[in-house]
Protein backbone atom coordinates (compact mmCIF):
# COMPACT_ATOMS: atom_id res chain seq x y z
CA UNK A 1 0.00 0.00 0.00
CA UNK A 2 1.11 3.42 -1.02
CA UNK A 3 1.23 5.69 2.34
CA UNK A 4 0.31 9.00 2.75
CA UNK A 5 0.31 11.89 5.75
CA UNK A 6 -3.55 13.91 6.48
CA UNK A 7 -2.76 16.81 8.56
CA UNK A 8 -5.61 16.29 10.64
CA UNK A 9 -6.91 19.47 12.74
CA UNK A 10 -10.37 17.33 14.17
CA UNK A 11 -11.91 19.52 11.69
CA UNK A 12 -14.91 19.05 9.36
CA UNK A 13 -12.43 19.80 6.67
CA UNK A 14 -9.54 17.45 7.50
CA UNK A 15 -11.85 14.87 8.53
CA UNK A 16 -13.50 14.81 4.90
CA UNK A 17 -10.08 14.80 3.55
CA UNK A 18 -9.21 12.22 5.39
CA UNK A 19 -12.09 10.09 3.93
CA UNK A 20 -11.24 11.00 0.48
CA UNK A 21 -7.50 9.98 1.19
CA UNK A 22 -8.64 6.67 2.55
CA UNK A 23 -11.18 6.00 -0.11
CA UNK A 24 -8.31 6.30 -2.51
CA UNK A 25 -6.67 3.44 -0.86
CA UNK A 26 -3.68 5.37 1.01
CA UNK A 27 -2.09 3.54 4.01
CA UNK A 28 -3.15 6.76 6.35
CA UNK A 29 -0.84 8.76 9.08
CA UNK A 30 -2.53 11.53 10.70
CA UNK A 31 -0.55 14.18 11.93
CA UNK A 32 -1.74 17.11 14.57
CA UNK A 33 -0.52 20.04 16.48
CA UNK A 34 -0.75 21.42 19.17
CA UNK A 35 0.14 24.90 18.91
CA UNK A 36 -1.68 26.63 22.22
CA UNK A 37 -4.80 27.05 20.15
CA UNK A 38 -7.93 27.95 22.38
CA UNK A 39 -9.60 25.49 20.43
CA UNK A 40 -7.19 22.58 21.73
CA UNK A 41 -10.30 20.65 22.17
CA UNK A 42 -10.18 19.72 18.76
CA UNK A 43 -7.07 17.59 19.46
CA UNK A 44 -9.94 15.13 20.93
CA UNK A 45 -11.21 15.19 17.64
CA UNK A 46 -8.70 14.29 15.80
CA UNK A 47 -7.78 11.01 18.18
CA UNK A 48 -10.87 9.66 18.01
CA UNK A 49 -11.10 10.60 14.13
CA UNK A 50 -7.36 9.35 13.61
CA UNK A 51 -9.25 5.83 15.73
CA UNK A 52 -12.05 5.71 13.73
CA UNK A 53 -10.26 5.55 10.37
CA UNK A 54 -7.66 3.46 11.57
CA UNK A 55 -4.46 5.93 10.97
CA UNK A 56 -1.48 5.92 13.28
CA UNK A 57 -1.64 9.48 15.06
CA UNK A 58 1.07 11.91 15.94
CA UNK A 59 0.44 15.09 18.08
CA UNK A 60 3.34 17.50 17.85
CA UNK A 61 3.73 19.90 20.11
CA UNK A 62 4.88 23.58 18.34
CA UNK A 63 5.93 26.22 20.30
CA UNK A 64 5.59 29.55 18.04
CA UNK A 65 8.14 31.98 18.49
CA UNK A 66 5.88 34.82 18.98
CA UNK A 67 1.65 35.27 19.19
CA UNK A 68 -0.45 37.94 18.09
CA UNK A 69 -3.55 36.43 16.41
CA UNK A 70 -6.83 35.33 18.44
CA UNK A 71 -6.47 31.71 17.95
CA UNK A 72 -3.27 31.28 20.22
CA UNK A 73 -3.25 34.87 22.39
CA UNK A 74 -5.70 37.25 24.59
CA UNK A 75 -6.79 38.37 21.33
CA UNK A 76 -10.66 38.01 21.02
CA UNK A 77 -12.11 35.73 18.18
CA UNK A 78 -14.73 37.97 16.20
CA UNK A 79 -17.92 37.07 15.94
CA UNK A 80 -19.33 39.97 13.48
CA UNK A 81 -19.57 37.88 10.72
CA UNK A 82 -17.18 39.67 8.30
CA UNK A 83 -15.94 36.37 6.49
CA UNK A 84 -13.36 36.71 3.45
CA UNK A 85 -13.26 40.95 3.39
CA UNK A 86 -9.72 40.60 4.47
CA UNK A 87 -6.79 38.38 6.18
CA UNK A 88 -8.77 38.48 9.69
CA UNK A 89 -7.25 38.10 13.31
CA UNK A 90 -8.00 34.36 13.40
CA UNK A 91 -4.75 34.00 10.68
CA UNK A 92 -1.92 32.33 12.69
CA UNK A 93 0.95 33.64 11.18
CA UNK A 94 2.87 30.67 9.23
CA UNK A 95 0.74 28.02 10.47
CA UNK A 96 -0.26 25.80 7.69
CA UNK A 97 3.40 26.21 6.68
CA UNK A 98 5.03 24.79 9.64
CA UNK A 99 2.40 22.08 9.84
CA UNK A 100 3.38 21.30 6.07
CA UNK A 101 7.12 21.31 7.22
CA UNK A 102 6.69 18.79 9.68
CA UNK A 103 4.61 16.70 7.46
CA UNK A 104 7.30 16.36 5.15
CA UNK A 105 9.97 15.56 7.02
CA UNK A 106 8.02 12.61 8.34
CA UNK A 107 7.32 11.96 4.66
CA UNK A 108 10.92 11.32 4.26
CA UNK A 109 10.95 9.00 7.07
CA UNK A 110 7.75 7.08 5.71
CA UNK A 111 8.30 7.08 2.42
CA UNK A 112 4.84 8.38 1.90
CA UNK A 113 3.93 9.50 -1.25
CA UNK A 114 1.59 11.95 -0.58
CA UNK A 115 0.56 15.01 2.01
CA UNK A 116 -3.39 15.34 2.05
CA UNK A 117 -4.42 19.34 3.57
CA UNK A 118 -7.84 20.05 4.10
CA UNK A 119 -7.30 23.61 2.63
CA UNK A 120 -10.04 24.62 0.79
CA UNK A 121 -10.60 28.45 -1.32
CA UNK A 122 -14.00 28.70 -1.81
CA UNK A 123 -16.07 29.37 1.79
CA UNK A 124 -13.09 30.03 3.64
CA UNK A 125 -11.58 32.86 6.22
CA UNK A 126 -9.07 34.45 3.45
CA UNK A 127 -6.11 32.84 5.18
CA UNK A 128 -2.82 32.68 2.13
CA UNK A 129 -2.18 29.57 3.45
CA UNK A 130 -5.49 28.17 1.89
CA UNK A 131 -5.08 29.13 -1.62
CA UNK A 132 -4.28 26.69 -4.33
CA UNK A 133 -0.83 28.66 -5.63
CA UNK A 134 -0.11 28.25 -1.96
CA UNK A 135 -0.39 24.61 -2.80
CA UNK A 136 1.20 24.58 -6.27
CA UNK A 137 4.48 26.68 -4.77
CA UNK A 138 4.74 24.08 -1.89
CA UNK A 139 5.07 21.00 -4.44
CA UNK A 140 7.80 23.22 -6.48
CA UNK A 141 10.20 23.53 -3.32
CA UNK A 142 9.22 19.82 -2.53
CA UNK A 143 10.92 19.12 -5.69
CA UNK A 144 14.21 20.84 -5.48
CA UNK A 145 14.90 20.59 -1.75
CA UNK A 146 13.43 16.83 -0.26
CA UNK A 147 15.45 14.09 -0.63
CA UNK A 148 12.01 12.18 -1.33
CA UNK A 149 10.61 14.56 -3.93
CA UNK A 150 8.39 12.00 -5.21
CA UNK A 151 6.20 13.36 -2.16
CA UNK A 152 2.96 15.67 -3.35
CA UNK A 153 1.03 18.20 -1.40
CA UNK A 154 -2.22 17.45 -2.05
CA UNK A 155 -5.65 19.53 -1.23
CA UNK A 156 -8.83 17.55 -2.68
CA UNK A 157 -10.83 19.94 -1.50
CA UNK A 158 -9.43 22.90 -2.97
CA UNK A 159 -12.10 23.89 -5.07
CA UNK A 160 -15.35 22.58 -3.25
CA UNK A 161 -17.57 24.92 -1.56
CA UNK A 162 -18.80 23.83 2.32
CA UNK A 163 -22.12 22.59 1.09
CA UNK A 164 -20.16 20.44 -1.45
CA UNK A 165 -17.79 19.40 1.87
CA UNK A 166 -20.27 18.25 4.24
CA UNK A 167 -22.09 15.84 0.74
CA UNK A 168 -18.91 14.20 0.37
CA UNK A 169 -18.58 13.80 3.88
CA UNK A 170 -21.71 12.18 3.91
CA UNK A 171 -20.83 10.40 0.74
CA UNK A 172 -18.37 8.34 2.41
CA UNK A 173 -19.60 8.26 5.45
CA UNK A 174 -17.30 10.43 6.98
CA UNK A 175 -17.57 10.62 10.90
CA UNK A 176 -18.77 14.40 10.81
CA UNK A 177 -20.30 14.22 14.81
CA UNK A 178 -16.93 13.47 15.83
CA UNK A 179 -15.52 16.94 14.15
CA UNK A 180 -15.10 20.47 15.81
CA UNK A 181 -14.37 23.31 14.13
CA UNK A 182 -15.34 26.23 16.33
CA UNK A 183 -12.88 28.55 17.31
CA UNK A 184 -13.82 29.25 20.63
CA UNK A 185 -13.55 25.71 22.45
CA UNK A 186 -16.38 25.67 24.67
CA UNK A 187 -18.55 23.40 25.72
CA UNK A 188 -20.94 23.52 22.18
CA UNK A 189 -19.85 25.54 19.60
CA UNK A 190 -20.62 29.30 19.76
CA UNK A 191 -22.16 29.01 16.39
CA UNK A 192 -21.05 32.95 15.25
CA UNK A 193 -17.20 32.60 14.85
CA UNK A 194 -16.35 32.80 11.19
CA UNK A 195 -15.52 28.75 11.40
CA UNK A 196 -18.55 28.15 13.52
CA UNK A 197 -20.61 30.37 10.54
CA UNK A 198 -18.71 28.77 7.39
CA UNK A 199 -19.73 25.04 8.95
CA UNK A 200 -23.33 25.96 9.31
CA UNK A 201 -23.28 27.38 6.04
CA UNK A 202 -21.91 24.16 4.24
CA UNK A 203 -24.86 21.92 6.43
CA UNK A 204 -27.71 24.11 5.73
CA UNK A 205 -26.29 23.78 2.01
CA UNK A 206 -26.11 20.50 2.09
CA UNK A 207 -29.32 20.05 3.44
CA UNK A 208 -28.11 18.47 6.60
CA UNK A 209 -28.35 18.57 10.29
CA UNK A 210 -25.12 19.67 11.68
CA UNK A 211 -24.52 16.42 14.09
CA UNK A 212 -23.03 18.79 16.48
CA UNK A 213 -24.29 20.96 19.60
CA UNK A 214 -24.14 24.80 19.37
CA UNK A 215 -25.02 27.03 22.10
CA UNK A 216 -21.55 28.38 23.96
CA UNK A 217 -21.56 32.17 25.09
CA UNK A 218 -18.59 33.36 23.10
CA UNK A 219 -15.88 33.45 26.20
CA UNK B 1 15.76 50.63 10.91
CA UNK B 2 14.73 47.40 8.99
CA UNK B 3 14.26 43.97 11.21
CA UNK B 4 15.62 40.61 9.86
CA UNK B 5 15.29 37.07 11.79
CA UNK B 6 19.20 35.10 11.28
CA UNK B 7 18.85 31.74 11.87
CA UNK B 8 21.24 31.15 14.12
CA UNK B 9 22.57 27.61 14.26
CA UNK B 10 26.13 28.10 16.06
CA UNK B 11 27.76 27.58 13.56
CA UNK B 12 30.52 29.02 11.02
CA UNK B 13 28.13 29.56 8.80
CA UNK B 14 25.23 31.03 10.51
CA UNK B 15 27.74 32.93 12.78
CA UNK B 16 29.21 34.78 9.40
CA UNK B 17 25.72 34.76 8.36
CA UNK B 18 25.15 37.17 10.85
CA UNK B 19 27.69 39.38 10.71
CA UNK B 20 26.55 39.88 6.97
CA UNK B 21 23.37 41.17 7.88
CA UNK B 22 24.66 43.46 11.18
CA UNK B 23 27.08 44.78 8.17
CA UNK B 24 24.08 45.82 5.91
CA UNK B 25 22.05 47.42 8.97
CA UNK B 26 19.16 45.26 9.87
CA UNK B 27 18.21 45.31 13.35
CA UNK B 28 18.41 41.41 14.10
CA UNK B 29 16.73 39.20 15.86
CA UNK B 30 17.97 35.43 16.19
CA UNK B 31 16.40 32.17 15.69
CA UNK B 32 17.83 28.74 16.80
CA UNK B 33 16.77 25.35 17.30
CA UNK B 34 16.65 22.27 19.78
CA UNK B 35 15.73 19.72 17.53
CA UNK B 36 17.31 16.31 19.03
CA UNK B 37 21.11 16.71 17.69
CA UNK B 38 23.36 15.04 18.95
CA UNK B 39 25.70 18.20 19.14
CA UNK B 40 23.01 20.25 20.80
CA UNK B 41 26.29 22.14 22.79
CA UNK B 42 26.23 24.28 18.77
CA UNK B 43 22.97 26.39 21.10
CA UNK B 44 25.49 27.28 24.14
CA UNK B 45 27.59 29.07 21.19
CA UNK B 46 24.35 30.64 19.68
CA UNK B 47 23.81 32.01 22.94
CA UNK B 48 27.09 33.22 22.76
CA UNK B 49 27.28 34.47 19.28
CA UNK B 50 23.76 36.23 19.66
CA UNK B 51 24.96 37.96 22.82
CA UNK B 52 28.18 39.19 21.37
CA UNK B 53 26.42 40.82 18.30
CA UNK B 54 23.36 42.38 20.47
CA UNK B 55 20.59 40.30 19.04
CA UNK B 56 17.16 39.30 20.85
CA UNK B 57 17.70 35.31 20.81
CA UNK B 58 14.87 32.91 20.65
CA UNK B 59 15.54 28.66 20.97
CA UNK B 60 12.78 26.79 19.63
CA UNK B 61 12.03 22.99 20.92
CA UNK B 62 11.36 21.22 17.67
CA UNK B 63 9.89 17.57 18.31
CA UNK B 64 10.58 16.02 15.00
CA UNK B 65 7.74 13.37 14.11
CA UNK B 66 9.90 10.45 13.75
CA UNK B 67 14.23 10.27 13.85
CA UNK B 68 16.26 8.34 11.24
CA UNK B 69 19.66 10.37 11.15
CA UNK B 70 22.89 10.33 12.30
CA UNK B 71 22.46 13.71 14.02
CA UNK B 72 19.35 12.88 16.31
CA UNK B 73 19.25 9.36 16.20
CA UNK B 74 21.56 6.40 16.77
CA UNK B 75 23.20 5.99 13.69
CA UNK B 76 26.76 6.81 13.91
CA UNK B 77 28.01 10.25 12.33
CA UNK B 78 30.03 8.87 9.44
CA UNK B 79 33.88 9.92 9.66
CA UNK B 80 34.83 8.33 6.38
CA UNK B 81 35.29 11.93 4.47
CA UNK B 82 33.01 10.89 1.47
CA UNK B 83 31.59 14.55 0.85
CA UNK B 84 29.61 15.40 -1.61
CA UNK B 85 28.85 11.90 -3.21
CA UNK B 86 25.20 11.56 -2.07
CA UNK B 87 22.99 12.54 0.25
CA UNK B 88 24.45 11.76 3.76
CA UNK B 89 23.02 10.13 6.92
CA UNK B 90 23.43 13.27 8.81
CA UNK B 91 20.75 14.59 6.36
CA UNK B 92 17.71 15.24 8.60
CA UNK B 93 14.18 15.26 6.82
CA UNK B 94 13.15 18.71 6.15
CA UNK B 95 15.04 20.37 8.59
CA UNK B 96 16.02 23.97 7.21
CA UNK B 97 12.27 23.82 5.88
CA UNK B 98 10.82 23.56 9.30
CA UNK B 99 13.06 26.24 10.78
CA UNK B 100 12.60 29.00 7.85
CA UNK B 101 8.45 27.93 8.91
CA UNK B 102 8.96 28.71 12.47
CA UNK B 103 11.15 32.24 11.13
CA UNK B 104 7.90 33.19 8.64
CA UNK B 105 6.00 32.74 11.25
CA UNK B 106 8.06 35.09 13.52
CA UNK B 107 8.76 37.72 10.47
CA UNK B 108 4.69 38.24 10.43
CA UNK B 109 4.86 39.28 13.73
CA UNK B 110 8.17 41.31 13.73
CA UNK B 111 7.33 42.73 10.45
CA UNK B 112 10.76 41.47 9.78
CA UNK B 113 11.87 42.46 5.65
CA UNK B 114 14.25 39.38 5.81
CA UNK B 115 15.16 35.78 6.87
CA UNK B 116 19.13 35.38 6.62
CA UNK B 117 20.28 31.43 6.57
CA UNK B 118 23.35 30.56 6.09
CA UNK B 119 23.06 27.68 3.50
CA UNK B 120 25.86 27.47 0.62
CA UNK B 121 26.38 25.04 -1.61
CA UNK B 122 29.83 24.79 -2.78
CA UNK B 123 31.71 23.23 0.05
CA UNK B 124 28.22 21.56 1.28
CA UNK B 125 27.49 17.86 2.21
CA UNK B 126 25.07 17.84 -0.39
CA UNK B 127 21.59 18.42 1.29
CA UNK B 128 18.82 19.28 -0.95
CA UNK B 129 17.85 21.74 1.57
CA UNK B 130 20.77 24.19 1.23
CA UNK B 131 20.61 25.32 -2.79
CA UNK B 132 19.71 28.07 -4.35
CA UNK B 133 17.05 26.72 -6.42
CA UNK B 134 15.44 25.65 -3.01
CA UNK B 135 16.05 29.36 -1.76
CA UNK B 136 14.04 31.00 -4.81
CA UNK B 137 11.15 28.41 -4.28
CA UNK B 138 10.70 29.25 -0.75
CA UNK B 139 10.86 32.99 -2.04
CA UNK B 140 8.10 32.02 -4.46
CA UNK B 141 6.07 30.69 -1.56
CA UNK B 142 6.11 33.63 0.53
CA UNK B 143 4.98 35.80 -2.60
CA UNK B 144 1.35 33.44 -2.01
CA UNK B 145 1.23 31.94 0.87
CA UNK B 146 2.01 34.70 3.80
CA UNK B 147 0.48 37.87 4.59
CA UNK B 148 4.02 39.62 4.97
CA UNK B 149 4.88 38.47 1.75
CA UNK B 150 7.40 41.61 1.35
CA UNK B 151 9.56 39.17 3.56
CA UNK B 152 12.31 37.87 1.56
CA UNK B 153 14.65 34.73 2.50
CA UNK B 154 18.21 36.06 1.78
CA UNK B 155 21.55 33.00 1.83
CA UNK B 156 24.56 35.77 1.32
CA UNK B 157 26.92 32.67 1.50
CA UNK B 158 24.82 30.78 -1.29
CA UNK B 159 27.58 31.19 -3.70
CA UNK B 160 31.07 31.10 -1.45
CA UNK B 161 33.36 28.14 -0.82
CA UNK B 162 34.79 27.16 2.60
CA UNK B 163 37.29 29.90 2.30
CA UNK B 164 35.65 32.51 1.36
CA UNK B 165 33.14 31.93 4.44
CA UNK B 166 36.24 32.54 6.59
CA UNK B 167 38.05 35.26 5.01
CA UNK B 168 34.33 36.76 4.91
CA UNK B 169 34.24 36.55 9.04
CA UNK B 170 37.37 37.90 9.82
CA UNK B 171 36.87 40.96 7.46
CA UNK B 172 34.22 41.80 9.75
CA UNK B 173 35.46 40.79 13.11
CA UNK B 174 33.07 38.06 13.09
CA UNK B 175 33.34 35.91 16.64
CA UNK B 176 34.51 32.73 14.60
CA UNK B 177 35.78 31.28 18.50
CA UNK B 178 32.56 31.42 19.85
CA UNK B 179 30.97 28.76 17.00
CA UNK B 180 30.57 25.24 16.84
CA UNK B 181 30.66 23.05 14.02
CA UNK B 182 31.36 19.52 14.98
CA UNK B 183 28.36 16.97 14.78
CA UNK B 184 29.98 15.14 17.50
CA UNK B 185 29.29 17.76 19.82
CA UNK B 186 32.30 16.07 22.50
CA UNK B 187 34.02 18.08 24.61
CA UNK B 188 36.96 19.04 22.13
CA UNK B 189 35.48 19.02 18.11
CA UNK B 190 36.44 15.13 16.05
CA UNK B 191 38.16 16.85 13.26
CA UNK B 192 37.02 14.21 10.92
CA UNK B 193 33.56 14.28 10.41
CA UNK B 194 31.87 16.19 7.05
CA UNK B 195 31.26 19.25 9.06
CA UNK B 196 34.32 19.36 10.37
CA UNK B 197 36.22 18.59 7.48
CA UNK B 198 34.80 21.02 5.77
CA UNK B 199 35.43 24.00 8.04
CA UNK B 200 39.11 23.04 8.26
CA UNK B 201 39.40 23.04 4.40
CA UNK B 202 37.73 26.66 4.70
CA UNK B 203 40.32 27.83 7.51
CA UNK B 204 43.31 26.06 6.00
CA UNK B 205 42.44 27.64 2.08
CA UNK B 206 41.97 30.77 4.25
CA UNK B 207 45.34 30.45 5.44
CA UNK B 208 44.35 30.90 8.92
CA UNK B 209 44.08 28.83 12.37
CA UNK B 210 40.82 27.49 13.62
CA UNK B 211 40.53 29.25 17.10
CA UNK B 212 38.51 26.36 17.98
CA UNK B 213 40.05 23.09 19.37
CA UNK B 214 40.32 19.80 17.85
CA UNK B 215 41.12 15.88 19.12
CA UNK B 216 37.82 14.69 20.81
CA UNK B 217 37.19 11.06 19.44
CA UNK B 218 34.44 10.28 17.83
CA UNK B 219 31.78 8.53 20.14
Amino acid sequence: MVRAIVLLSGGLDSCVTACIAKSEGYELYALSFDYGQRHRRELESAKKIAQRLGMEHRIIGVELPARADALTSAIDVPHDGEIGKEIPVTYVPARNTIFVAYALSWSEILGAEAIFIGANAVDFSGYPDCTKPYIEAWNDLIKVGMKNNRVRLLAPLIDMDKGEIVREGIRLNAPLELTWSCYEGGEKACGTCDSCLLRLKGFSEAGIKDPVEYGSTPS
